[in-house]
């Protein structure tokens, strides 16, 4: 990145390019920055890392008055990072923030979190790339959210980040005053409890809705879901190498045979 | 498990329940243990860790001649796992298999995988899970692979896997006399280049198609693309927990205020 001029930021979410947090996150970077936008044109939410094969991609545009502007892309957050970089931006950008998120992408909603995937597919395009989610999906009041991401952006357009490395950041829906301060904190092991809902339809016959509350399992500070039930911000650095290395010498000695 | 009956076995597939690899991997398990067949009624490819939040998703059921039954979702492979577990299985299996992929599902790709995110899936709620993929879209052979799919789930289901790690297999599309060995690997740094596509509609309008291919960056044995290019079967234990370990240290000391 040249000094001399504004970083280039290129703003995404899964919530959709009406989402209201993905209205506060480009706000809040175009005081430092450069900003684009490229967002789904619908809400995209727990669409994880997928990407669309079988069915081509439209481009589009969004304006809401004179302050926001926007691309949509009819497809998942991983598309829109994919197409925005092929088709959209001139060059690649020196940042990617994906959010602000509505709810929390703690602990395995890393897995499911599409805000988090647009995110990890900036960073394996090579580009340093956030994620960030409040944590609420009712009363959400981002204004804390838009500062913080400012602030952390900067930190890393100055730091730098690992080439296979974003970082992903939970954010309590609570005012600025009740922050209890940022930890570091890795991904948690909390899980959902499944319950998911049968009904049936008008005619007799069943159908089924996924639904499910996370069950915190995590006693020790230093997980992502324990540091914001605390009302502390969450920075979780998350790798798509997803290698279990201490189990490659164990499965290693298994000693398979073809 | 107990040792007294045989273990009952989910299977599942992310190219849906007409897959030749589904059809292949049933009939392997079905020496070993009690088998239930549960997939995506169409093929979905490249869907990640996605799960279906906005519509409801339907059970069906699929029957070819006498040899294959399987449940059908009209979801996600990760859906397919869900509503396995809450709502055509009677109680947890022993062990989780998915695949057999068409198609390589080595470095970046983990990411993308539906073949794999069923089987996170599955260890997300504490069952083994295995995830197996044969390198190619053309001129598949299966007969290996189904053969060391079973000699693994046999090994598995007596060793164990800690729980929050599956086994993702890459097998060679190759006949079995040139299979070099198995080669336990970490996940490989190859990464897609992209190839975006554009095309113009009979109206004149732009479409676009995600395309790319895997550009190999990894020049050691110990990564899984490049062992499943010597011909060698890849293992890797590939973790839900997402956390760059190391860097929380480096993070760490740039001692973030709120």
């Amino acid at each position: 990145m040249n000094s001399d001029r504004k970083p280039s930021i290129l703003v995404c979410n899964d919530d959709g390019i009406q989402g209201e947090g993905l209205h506060v996150l480009a706000a809040s970077m175009k005081k430092i920055g450069a900003v684009t936008v490229v967002a789904p044109s619908e809400p995209r939410s727990g669409m994880g890392h997928a990407m669309t094969l079988g069915i081509p991609l439209r481009i589009g545009e969004y304006r809401k008055n004179s302050r926001f502007f926007g691309f949509t892309v009819s497809g998942t957050p991983v598309d829109c990072i994919k197409v925005a970089l092929s088709h959209i931006l001139p060059e690649k950008p020196d940042l990617i923030v994906s959010g602000i998120n509505y709810g929390s992408n703690t602990a395995t909603n890393t897995l499911y979190s599409g805000t988090v995937a647009a995110a990890l597919e900036g960073v394996i395009q090579h580009i340093p790339s956030l994620a960030f989610s409040l944590t609420t999906y009712e009363n959400a009041d981002f204004t804390y959210a838009g500062k913080f991401a400012r602030k952390l952006a900067r930190k890393v357009l100055k730091e730098g980040l690992p080439s296979d490395t974003i970082l992903s950041v939970n954010i309590p829906n609570v005012p600025e005053s009740e922050i209890q301060g940022v930890a570091v904190t890795a991904q948690g092991r909390s899980r959902w409890a499944e319950d998911t809902i049968e009904r049936d339809d008008m005619y007799g016959n069943p159908y089924y809705w996924l639904s499910g509350k996370l069950r915190l399992l995590d006693d020790e500070t230093l997980y992502d879901e324990y540091a914001v039930r605390r009302n502390y911000v969450s920075v979780t650095p998350v790798a798509i190498d997803m290698t279990n290395h201490d189990e490659l010498k164990r499965i290693g000695k298994w000693n398979l045979k073809k």
